[in-house]
């Protein structure tokens, strides 16, 4: 099996990074193909390079998703995500739902923790995208700005870990998920310094990559995911041209 | 790897549709052990029965659970779920939970469909109580009593396919699951028959307790979720007493 | 008329403090059935507790119900309150759903204080699940374990009223449920002490209960709470047996 | 017991039509004292006109509710019900309330057949507004005008029973509330008819206000519902001001 | 254009303070026409109150709306709005409204501060109401009574601006609206000391009379804000019976 | 007063449709300025096409917006305008949420109208992603694909109002709002032909900025809407970077 993990910012550290956890946990089998946006954000905070990671996640699936079982779109957000699965006949899926999803099956009331503020807007507007914030009880961010993203997980490491601790003690979580693509390795170091379940995005979409790609559920061809009908774009890739526009 | 799969009901011909379906998707390392009810009733429909099979459950674990590396409540509707997590320290997981998480990451708006009015109502209040109900935008039961519950796959199969294309075409379902451990294996059969992804329970709950207990997470020692204090009991088989009240 | 209190737990002692406490609110023609449950928990705090104490519910009122013309579940929590209501033809109340109805009527916002964080998890999903937790502004619980459930009102109940004025102050409550079936009369007696109503369940229920009685609804036909078709069980007491399969 | 009964339109013939119905259900020793309002509408359907009548039930309040144990405020949709409980020290309690409440016991899912589509607009707002819409499953409303509002029982009964059937058939609703004061004793007249519980407004509120009565709560001395400080007010009857600015 | 602005409350210094901050916002062709409720309270805080001043907005709006091209209900709380809506031809705004609106333009959380506990809880009913409470993450109110409503800008208005950064600093508000007829101006003089956009009600109303003005709506035929059919009153100003019975 | 109105597709012939449309109804002193996306789909129906939507709008407001007072996001389903707001120190609206605000105050059940399924799909995703989708009763398309997206007000006009005219029949919409920026202008052609209120994006949209400019409500500091610090960013316009990473 072989899964397209997409970087949606522009920071290769933080593309090797994740790619390094998420072989970590995939299947002898698999194979994790990492690529990183075409252009954007050296890191995604707000929406508006949400909104640019999107379109260069669909970017890099048109160039680079030939040959693959599955993608994995790889900032916690999800950028993109739901364009995405319509215009791909692979499973797609996001390290943020994965993560939700995984928290789910694991307790009745979840937290994020995440690096700063902006980051913590973002990710409640994503739970909240997918339907899934009904459960989640808080989002704590650590305060002051990101000074390295590509060593986030070293420096900010303890500070997350301690506002973990917070989220049980104050907040009730019963799992805790630690957002941030660059924090991917995070919670499998601290699993035994906090008393509840802890998560991080990449290790959960690779096992939902995986389970996605064995149950191989049919392409929808009805509904708000069936592949659109084809017109005219002007401005775009070549690849992502002819990706949703293949009449031209 | 070694799942344990309840079948919550009495009826030892619909565990073995449903141990039969899980094996099929296992992956080539795990072993279904497949364990009926000791009590309540041949199949489960109303609150009533779900709640004599919540308790038949927990019995079941404790009588079988030991040396497994999770567990499968395989009564679509998920009775005893949430109170099984709470005593067991492997990964337990429902399958209409699981069919539900999977048909959160193949489109917005799922359907259920099933075999009758009550297990209708059944399901409606599994989605609430996990919280996903809302992308939930349609039930369709078949009208009429099950007869031969052992036989509703082949015998009322046709009918669900066609409330499955009817969940598509008047509701805009963008996935549909087929709802009802005795089915298990239809969606598999019908999975052309339908313009959109159709899931049952079984396939997607052997994906996720095998990646739960890939992911192994730590068992919670806060929250709601954290094993019990010991309290005494009274009129419990003795295994379900020695899980409940080890200090006895 | 004759009113059946079930205690869903095995202790006899806190049967005697609820059957007391309903004494004292029931009517002049009105008898109180005690019976306690035949299996379960000592007192009933988890999931898996009221789990097994919803079959319990069902298996006394198999037992005991005849010639009754109301039957109260007498558990906070309400175990098998629904499904009672699916297999018996005289109204059945839980205490909690009556102490939440006399609520709504009394205040826009009510808390409930109980005993321990177990119990606050309970009653909030209880509360959900009656689809009356739109109102509740807060849960409050003691914190330490529960020495000795059938004192719980002496040796607990100085705290409980203090968690109640914090109710008051610092969570807005207009009215205050006492929640716990063995602080029946706890709310009698602290009336003078909280600046806003206070409740308990026993006290409601018995004014429920004979309210149903006297308005006499007919038991429906139809939908989910109609009388189930029989079906074959197995493994059930022998009255339980009868009530949910009398073509046996 | 004396309980007043507040007919918040000003159509005499209403009122005895309710009052009727309300000592019908009343217990041996309850007096029902009725009373009409001194201005409004000759019935209520429109937000307007339960504008007025929210004035019209303080006013009646004000006037006529000194020496009474409770008060009914006895149009569905019940008007002014909040504003009274605030300046009252005596329980009030609205018939719309009192019948939904009473819904929530006899099923998950209850519907509200009224006779014009204004009230209708009315009734959800009243169910929304108590936080008791949530398993509100239909309101269905009669077509064309009211004719002659002292004789709706009669000429529109038919008409109701009709739509209560449809709403078991096409809503599933498990118990239906006859909304309007004018239909009182409906509900009684077609008990056999509807295959589901039935309810009207005026004995659900008997009920209540016995209850209530009973179980005497304090008046809240905090929140919302304590009674206001006085302040001056102009333009109002004697009565009412002197209820509102008793310092004056 | 001609613009009726209503205070629902009979104290002529509070409309004095409303009517010049409306003639600061109104465009140059824009004639601000002032009156103030025949009856009611000295200042609106409770339900009770404000049920009261929607009979009074409604008398007001019949004896002085003709000639007019929109009006304003200039109480934070709106009350009688929707029942203006369905009587009177002209647009109708309330100030809370127009100030929740403009609110959801500027950011996705607001916050209301306001002078007492008694307007918190009326505001929050308010937004509700208007179905506009999901983005309001905080009411502030300051504690104590109102001592002069006339003077409430100059006496409380420094209390007022402190609770509005907190709502900042600790509820995370990104836009506030102080809330409150008589604080009217306080917003556009504190606009400097709160690091977010400050909103009060008169400001926002005019924006929205005057914008609804233009866009001239028809008037609707159908629905719940169709004109109601005449239907005889009784007890109300010679003015009101003509506008809600004009075949009388 | 100077209006940027930026069309997020391609179709120079709907940017004039709109910018007609948006003068019509602009005051005397207002200018509006059109400017077409520089890349991008031909018209905007799926996620992907808002997504990259999204990224166009952000690119237009770098290249275009200095000397504006205001911007309009005109395409109905407001791509990138949360995005816009966080970067932009002027007020920018998006024609779906004008329409949607200005439905609240004209009726209390919306509907909107279009002309594809997936524009509804994206409808509802704008109007639950601003937190207005609570008074939304229906979304209706046509059905069949749009052949010329420039004439397509003529062409599916009459189709248009049929729905229109259903909206309020069958759904009960108080108020109905015709989707899609280039219907511009049909709904002040049908005024007369829908018996309740019909609104389109571009008026309220130009109604809504100009208020916006009006009030003048200072820019963020706090909040997810401040301006975020500069950051690097790779691939994008030199405009585009220049506005989000002015220190570069």
């Amino acid at each position: 099996m072989k899964i397209l993990l997409i970087n949606p910012n522009v920071t290769e550290a933080v593309t090797e990074v994740m790619a390094a956890e998420a072989r970590h946990w995939a299947s002898p089998g698999t194979e994790i193909v990492p690529v990183t946006a075409r252009f954007g954000a050296s890191y995604i905070e707000t929406r508006g390079e949400a909104a640019i990671a999107a379109h260069a996640v669909l970017d890099a699936l048109a160039e680079h998703a030939a040959g693959h079982d599955a993608a994995i779109v790889s900032a916690f957000g999800d950028p993109g995500l739901a364009a995405a699965r319509e215009v791909m006949h692979i499973p797609v899926v996001g390290i943020a739902e994965a993560a939700m999803l995984t928290a789910y099956t694991l307790g009745k009331r979840y937290a994020i923790v995440t690096m700063s503020a902006r980051l913590a807007t973002w990710y409640r507007e994503c739970a909240r995208d997918h339907g899934l914030d009904g459960r989640l009880v808080a989002i704590r961010a650590l305060t002051g700005a990101i000074a390295d993203i590509a060593n986030a997980k070293e420096e900010l490491g303890h500070a997350v870990v301690a506002e973990c601790l917070l989220a049980v003690e104050e907040d009730g979580a019963e799992v805790v998920i630690m957002g941030g693509g660059p924090l991917a390795g995070l919670a499998r170091d601290a699993r035994d310094d906090i008393p509840v379940p802890v998560l991080d995005g990449v290790s959960c979409a690779v096992m939902l990559a995986e389970s996605l790609v064995r149950l191989g559920p049919r392409a929808p061809e009805r509904g708000s995911f069936a592949k659109p009908a084809s017109k005219p774009f002007e401005g775009l890739s070549p690849a992502l041209s002819a990706l949703l526009d293949p009449d031209q």
